[in-house]
């Protein structure tokens, strides 16, 4: 499978759009029914509508559906939480993980692609990678509110936020709830205003 | 596969108690170079010299021989540190998943068995739940020595400290750093003084 299979040329609201929109929506239902390992590009042509043969000749196969479901949510718009205060924007991140975590199967099934797909790996990281990049704005705009030191590192903030509820869900197996976010938030925004993370 | 094909009897120093142990290292040995995926029963019996046929009969298959390794460091008598000081002691826990995760790939391989089988899935469930217990003392000691609130809730901090590794090596891809354990250890150490895991 080349490059132009995984990520098909888009035009905005037409065809091949929703194509793409309908065959990530399947990927992701699948996902989050079947986990990875029950991932089958037949599932998803019929979930889909999009003709095998179809998803078969512009995705490849399961890794390229994974690749492009998490391409396609790279292109969302995403922005991070701007209430005014650090710590709950920071809370809104954190919060924005619990429903994540509770809403889509499809989060963990992600993470259990790129264990078994180096493919899907370099496409798991890419996709953090921008997350953590637009999130980088919650820290900015603490720094210039006076809230935390110039010079603090944005990604160990955003990462200390929300690695908690990654670690407890994917390698404890408990719950990732709000009442973890709010703790998780607060202590982090506490040593981030200490300078802790400079 | 049976429970005692899991957790043979195992006699201190005896033949049973070798068997596992050789049985175990080559298992943790294999999970390091091809992963949960590339693990065989037959790869397995040739690195531990131990036959086939008994690999097969006692622990049944891959899935039983990854649930023995795991129960096997659970017996391990593994302590946290005791330093003295609470940060430190965060500070060596900390490190210690530093050279975790330098020294055997097969941490990775464990979590991502977990996502592949549910008996590995508990099995390091179990594992991880038994290694917060013993690493409670930490924070016990600490609200002991006055350095944190009594009430501080000792799994959140522990949790705290290492969630960092697991979040940047498993999802995000990056490296694990003893700069990133003192960090993880200072910030978490700070938020708990100020009580905010209580």
């Amino acid at each position: 499978m080349d490059a132009s299979g995984v990520q098909p040329t888009s035009r905005p609201g037409g065809r091949t759009a929703r194509t793409r929109a309908a065959v990530r929506d399947a990927t992701l239902a699948e996902l989050a029914v079947h986990g990875y390992a029950g991932l089958t590009v037949e599932a998803v042509a019929a979930r889909s509508g999009v003709h095998k043969t179809t998803v078969y000749r512009r995705w490849g196969g399961v890794d390229g559906l994974v690749v492009d479901a998490l391409a396609l949510a790279d292109e969302d718009g995403w922005a991070p939480p701007d209430t005014g205060s650090f710590e709950r924007d920071l809370r809104e991140l954190a919060r924005e993980v619990v429903v994540t975590f509770a809403g889509t199967p499809a989060s963990a099934a992600f993470v259990a692609a790129a264990f078994q797909s180096e493919r899907a790996a370099a496409a798991l990281r890419d996709f953090y990678a921008e997350r953590h990049r637009r999130s980088a704005a919650v820290v900015t705009r603490a720094v210039e509110r006076g809230e935390v030191p110039a010079g603090t590192d944005a990604g160990a903030v955003v990462k200390a936020a929300v690695a908690p509820f990654y670690y407890r869900v994917l390698i404890a197996g408990e719950p990732a709830t709000e009442d973890l976010a709010d703790q998780s938030a607060a202590a982090v925004a506490h040593a981030a205003r200490a300078g802790l993370y400079a």
